[in-house]
């Protein structure tokens, strides 16, 4: 296989492309190589990864390496299932009430950004809602901070990283109730008790993997409690007893997440790469703040390790920025549109170069606009 | 890029394996070419496919070929809409009634196989159901044909293709109410008037393309009539009106999807692909006919011209008969443990010389064992 792996290394992949996508986003060199290379030939079978049943032992190893690897990264404790599920964090918007959520108890939410409006929105269908804080009043830029959590909720969901609106929660809230949390893009960029946790959810496609699927850790303790009847597909504890393969799992995208993990693993594990995303956060909003051309309108305390959101003071300078960084294949920074200006997301797989090669044209942009 | 292909094209894709899978199952040879392709360096620009944002134009396009294909190769008129979802043909096995059955109405269900029965449980969660007809007495050997659909029933669901049992419905069933089919294993394999159902799903890893994506063809004119509120994520007029993008889409399987719709036009569409089809079944069948060694569980009628089942006399020559196989690179011919002996499916991607080499394995077995 050597050719290939010549070849593959051999093409456009280099070093004048950033990609500072929100998500799908940049994903470790090797795994494109590796997954691309399955594709053709996957563990020398001779078979595509995509022509593969499920039910064999070459993919059965798969999805054991995966769950380990993730169960090891996380350092999770024995009553944390981990399950590979379709869909994204959408779908647990509303999988997660309809699991927890009796119709006469309280979800206690935190309402910080668009991802959590959406998770409020589906819960409310289940059952009742008590939103114990938020910041819609500053148009989502900060976390709140002071609120109190009731102890009869059944569960305290909150987003831990606002990929739109570039806000992060820094600590775990104290509470004594079960906390869930949607992690889809920050979770594994940081150390952190995931045990405390009873259940998390994340979409794959920004630190896992690739689009197209889910990671839930779930404490099975937490489940089984709701009165309503749940349809297979949505109900835990069914993929639980059938080691996440309930059905046909998309099993190209659990193979993506496997590389990933095991990249992961090798860059030092979570504690590794969070020396590396604190560098690149600190070179980057340290740059921004140091030139008066760029505003950053999260407060220091709340401002994202993952998704730096800034604008400038005008639209057509904007505008030339986007232009210079489009010119020189910086891709994927613009804002949401909800927010406006400029967005640059420094995900696990973006490697350091990336950020100082924006950090440098940055302020090279600053100095000739003067 | 030629050289990328051509070591690709001399890696171990071979004419000794034949992959009769019976999902995820066999695609076809440039697919996988072009899929790996696309992983290094997606439409030449230097990206991923994996690492590109779904909102971008490159992947918009994807999607967009990706509908028009499916609209094209199954002739649909203006009013039915095709959706690219996140999971497989499990989750329309309640995604259907909480969509369609009101707690009152009552769905009309045909009972015959594994896939079947699992819609009906699910069904029974949001309203009545009205089993018409079932091959149950015959271990779903059969299709039932005397039936009646009632006139008020909200739909009438069945499997056009028994994937496990190795039976298929001829024809469309006549009735003045909504058609709903699960065609995960026969959808694009022969010519049909697909504008007669108003719901048609098909998880993708047999005839479609990669698993973790589910085709669903609906016709506007049934939705929005149920009383229950439903979660965003499985109400089908959101992702309609979202043009199949309500969240991140499940990207490289859409794109394997696109991909094997553009082979399928080549090969002439559906009515094209028929004919081989035909050609596949009718040699495999009449080989086995012409052995007293194996035995057709299921009437000439009834016969799946996808999946092939057939059993020995005895477990000893079934064991050899495996190995045989195995050692002639000859793959996923098990049959499903519910059933027994031997299931060959010959989906789309699977040329006839798979079937031709197949046929002169049988024959020779038979007549050294004969």
């Amino acid at each position: 296989m050597t050719n290939f792996k010549e070849i593959a290394a051999s093409l456009k992949f280099n070093s004048v492309i950033h990609n500072f996508n929100a998500g799908p986003s940049i994903l470790p060199r090797e795994v494109f190589q590796q997954a691309s290379e399955a594709i053709l030939d996957f563990n020398n079978m001779g078979l595509s990864i995509l022509e593969i049943g499920h039910r064999t032992d070459a993919f059965q190893s798969v999805m054991d390496e995966a769950q380990s690897l993730l169960k090891e990264l996380m350092q999770l404790n024995d009553s944390k299932k981990v399950l590979f599920l379709h869909g994204g964090a959408s779908t647990q918007f509303f999988q997660v009430p309809m699991n927890l959520l009796d119709d006469n108890a309280t979800g206690a939410y935190l309402d910080c950004g668009t991802w959590g409006i959406k998770a409020i929105k589906e819960a409310k269908l289940f059952g009742n809602v008590n939103v114990v804080a938020s910041s819609k009043d500053r148009n989502y830029s900060y976390i709140p901070r002071q609120y109190t959590i009731p102890d009869d909720a059944a569960y305290f969901h909150y987003t831990t990283n606002n990929t739109i609106e570039g806000t992060q929660v820094a600590g775990i809230p104290d509470t004594h109730v079960p906390l869930v949390a949607d992690m889809s893009s920050d979770i594994l960029s940081e150390e952190m008790d995931f045990n405390r946790f009873s259940l998390i959810y994340a979409g794959a496609q920004k630190n896992i993997g690739a689009a197209g699927v889910n990671i839930v850790v779930v404490d099975e303790a937490i489940l089984g409690k709701v009165n309503r009847k749940l349809p297979t597909m949505m109900d835990y504890r069914e993929h639980i007893k059938n080691g996440s393969m309930l059905n046909t799992p998309p099993v190209f995208a659990v193979y993506v997440c496997m590389l990933t993990l095991r990249w992961l693993k090798k860059q030092g594990g979570v504690a590794g790469i969070q020396k590396i995303n604190d560098q690149k956060a600190g070179l980057l909003y340290s740059t921004l703040e140091s030139l008066p051309m760029f505003r950053l309108p999260v407060p220091i305390e709340d401002r994202s390790k993952m998704n730096v959101v800034f604008t400038m003071p005008d639209v057509e300078t904007e505008k030339e920025f986007l232009s210079v960084c489009k010119s020189n294949g910086m891709y994927g920074v613009k804002g949401h549109r909800s927010v406006g200006g400029f967005r640059i997301s420094l995900y696990n797989a973006l490697p350091l170069s990336s950020v100082e090669a924006i950090t440098d044209l940055i302020k090279d942009f600053a100095q000739k606009k003067g």
